[in-house]
């Protein structure tokens, strides 16, 4: 169940008044904006950056919470919970790291009146702290794999204009830190954890991915090697979606996590982290939404199915009992329902949760008790059909059509990725592709410099290279052996 | 599934190294530090007061989550996030509150290397940033009832010696926040979730409960009634469970939080909050725990069942397969099973299972194949059986003596705590019982003064004063007219 009140003064404000403005394709910052706050999304906080995620929102993150726990302690991944004060001393210890994020923690300096003896980094990340605990808890082969995953709240402080889900100061996650005796090992983990947030996004949030290994340039600030899923905004501006990491040894030997193998001898353990973030939602609205407002994908829909009686005073108790029959047919299978019986206009409850971006519509009056049909209207392509009233005949149908819309989402969003990708041989044309919003795949050295030079002429940055290259490239910008490489503008 | 390896060096220490070598009784706050360290729950974070919760304690918690939040969704309560920094000047707006909290507020002065404009309280509760939002939610009485939860991170600096859950500066919790026309339907939900509480105690953790209204002393900062569940550990020492508030109108005076009611007047909300920690663990874990460990009641037990194979080289397949079936058909009725097939002495692991307080060990070894019957440990109270060894006769004896263990396990609890009350009618009287490690029972006045003057004489403090008491009673203290109280040394 989700707020179904209408926000602002005693008689409900007219569609007009609460709909979305802007067309997505006019201004996209604007209307991602107009649906996520309009959808009740999110409410801005009083710090700038720190955002309030409202039932609406979250309840989406708890659908992707429960596919991915379910998926992780399948693979023997537990969870567990690290404080979120690091101390200064011990977020200095892998020099990469804390270059990488030093100039946006946030500091704590004081316990109530008290000046701490060492300010304290609310966590931008829990490499440090957790790796702290592990160096006490690993000391031989037996010890291992250690493979923990935690949910919990990041602060980063960023200055850049923030944009809720995308950019934001404070945002949710899971960091999964593991421990193997191998290199083999953790790299396993590292393709397994990318196939699972390519899971997530294609299978949850029905949104296409280009999988792949980040440049050096942008990888994660200690790794050996970064992975990623990447999207494509609808403004032509690319998005990473998630990342999975090989830190090798770099944290191993920084923090002295060591182990005897079964011979005796002290090695150094290899270490993988992964997250996925609230960033995500964001994704998902992004590519999905559409001039009406915001389409849900059926899998995160926090309603999948919302039925909108059509009510005169003296047929609502028929047309409310059949809408209850139907409602709690549905719920038995597990399908998130609500029946509208407020006492708005219909028209008005169409537009409203259509904004909201309910994936299936049901529409019943006295009418349809009469005739033996009813109207179910669909919000990803705006079809509408008439079917047989009868409640078992509804809810199968429903159940179909939500697997449907659900597939048919993400075929259109692969569709629109596969589109966007466009072959180039010379810097021109890169600069010319990212100009038209579109994704360049061009060869690349993944040397930092010449990353560097080419951000310098295109205004583009890598997003990723796909896995499992054979063949031998000459760079587009150097000339240097090369793989290919997605080029975008990005977030 | 939990970490089931040895954590020092490369062969396993012996039991002695890892057992519990003080007496619960002879020094509780030591038995208490090992089986929790030892139990592998909580390890020491680099910040004081700043704890780890490892997975085995972190799966109790995601245990209280799923059937708090089943709960909770069935009344028409709402998951959400909100923001865990707060400007200083929002944190201000309620006096009383802010006179409760900010003496242990930890401050973010600083973002990177900028000082920020205004100081940032990290969330010691979340009144004061919820209502900001609430205030731009709520206009007219279809807006209400607003039912908000958030699952999050609290930190409260405070200085006295922190104990693993029972008191940390970072702690995990919910906060139910919700908004209500009336008094009546705000108190009702007061005390439904009071009961709630109670439900999580007795029912999950098999602890006996005491329910009741706290003192005008001891309720919470802003609040107009504070009730909660308060327990009793074993060192004497009584601990505030959970507590459930009635706010009344004071933060929605102070924050703005008005309504336009039926007949267009302008209303102030009424309004509630409600919160458990991660605290509660701690207080399970210390009433139930014995000189060998752990004991964790089966409803909340991370691990149900361990079933340890008895493993000579001509046999092992055999033995296995029949622990294999055994744990299959165990967890087709969703009981958590774990076979320990580790190379380690039977003995020992015995011992391991029993410091990490698994409520039913199974034990099955080549003799068992042949005479027809297995050996069932339960850890509670330490007795032993021999049943039938067939599969589904296994499995239907586990399931019923796991709710029997539970039940038997509150009760237990129940006798304890009824044990610990004796009725008083001096200020001498109640000295000595609580000196004796006991709650005195006693009349009082609820008058702050008066408290402060029992608190001076006796040491102890009021927990509540259980609900629905018509008959008065002049205060043992004063003489003025009272109900009847605990009271207690406490946490």
């Amino acid at each position: 169940m989700v707020e179904d009140k209408i926000k602002s003064g005693d008689e409900p404000k007219d569609i007009k008044d609460i709909g979305i403005t802007v067309k997505k394709s006019d201004d996209f910052s604007e209307w991602y904006t107009q649906i996520i706050l309009k959808g009740e999304l999110i409410e801005y906080g009083p710090v700038s950056g720190c955002m309030i995620i409202r039932p609406y929102a979250y309840s989406i993150w708890e659908s992707i919470q429960e596919f991915f726990n379910a998926e992780i302690k399948k693979m023997g991944i537990q969870n567990a919970y690290f404080p979120m004060l690091i101390p200064e001393n011990l977020f200095h210890k892998e020099k990469e790291h804390v270059e990488g994020f030093n100039p946006e923690v946030a500091w704590v300096t004081h316990g109530g009146d008290t000046l701490l003896p060492e300010r304290l980094a609310i966590r931008p990340t829990s490499e440090t702290i957790m790796y702290d605990s592990y160096k006490k808890w690993i000391r031989s082969w037996r010890d291992l794999p250690l493979r923990l995953n935690q949910w919990c709240n990041i602060v980063r402080w960023e200055f850049k204009h923030p944009v809720p889900f995308l950019r934001t100061r404070e945002f949710l996650w899971q960091e999964g830190h593991t421990v193997f005796t191998t290199r083999e090992e953790a790299e396993k983990e590292v393709y397994d954890i990318l196939n699972l947030y390519a899971r997530v996004f294609e299978e949850l949030y029905a949104v296409a991915v280009l999988k792949g290994m980040k440049s050096q340039n942008e990888k994660f600030a200690g790794a050996v090697f970064t992975t990623s899923v990447e999207m494509m905004l609808p403004n032509g501006k690319a998005i990473q979606g998630a990342t999975s990491h090989l830190l090798g040894q770099n944290f191993s030997k920084a923090f002295d996590i060591s182990f005897l193998n079964k011979n005796g001898e002290k090695d150094y353990a290899w270490q993988n982290s992964w997250g996925i973030s609230t960033r995500s939602i964001g994704i998902m609205l992004g590519i999905h939404g559409d001039d009406q407002g915001i389409v849900m994908p059926p899998r995160v829909a926090p309603i999948q199915v919302v039925i909108v009686p059509i009510i005169f005073d003296d047929t609502k108790d028929k047309v409310l009992q059949k809408c209850n029959d139907i409602r709690k047919e549905l719920e038995k299978h597990y399908i998130r329902t609500f029946i509208d019986d407020s006492d708005y206009r219909p028209g008005w409850k169409f537009n409203k949760w259509e904004l909201k971006g309910v994936p299936l519509r049901i529409e019943l009056g006295p009418k349809d008790l009469i005739s033996g049909k009813l109207k179910i209207a669909y919000r990803y392509n705006d079809m509408k059909e008439m079917i047989e009233i009868d409640t078992h005949h509804v809810v199968n149908h429903v159940i179909k059509k939500l697997d449907e819309i659900q597939n048919k989402m993400l075929e259109n969003s692969r569709k629109i990725l596969k589109d966007a990708i466009v072959s180039c041989n010379t810097i021109d044309d890169m600069q010319r592709i990212v100009e038209d919003k579109k994704i360049a795949y061009a060869s690349f050295c993944d040397d930092r410099a010449c990353e560097d030079s080419i951000k310098d002429k295109t205004g583009a940055k890598t997003l990723n290279m796909p896995l499992g290259q054979m063949e031998d490239h000459r760079c587009i910008n150097c000339g240097k052996p090369a793989k290919l490489f997605y080029f975008g503008k990005s977030y």
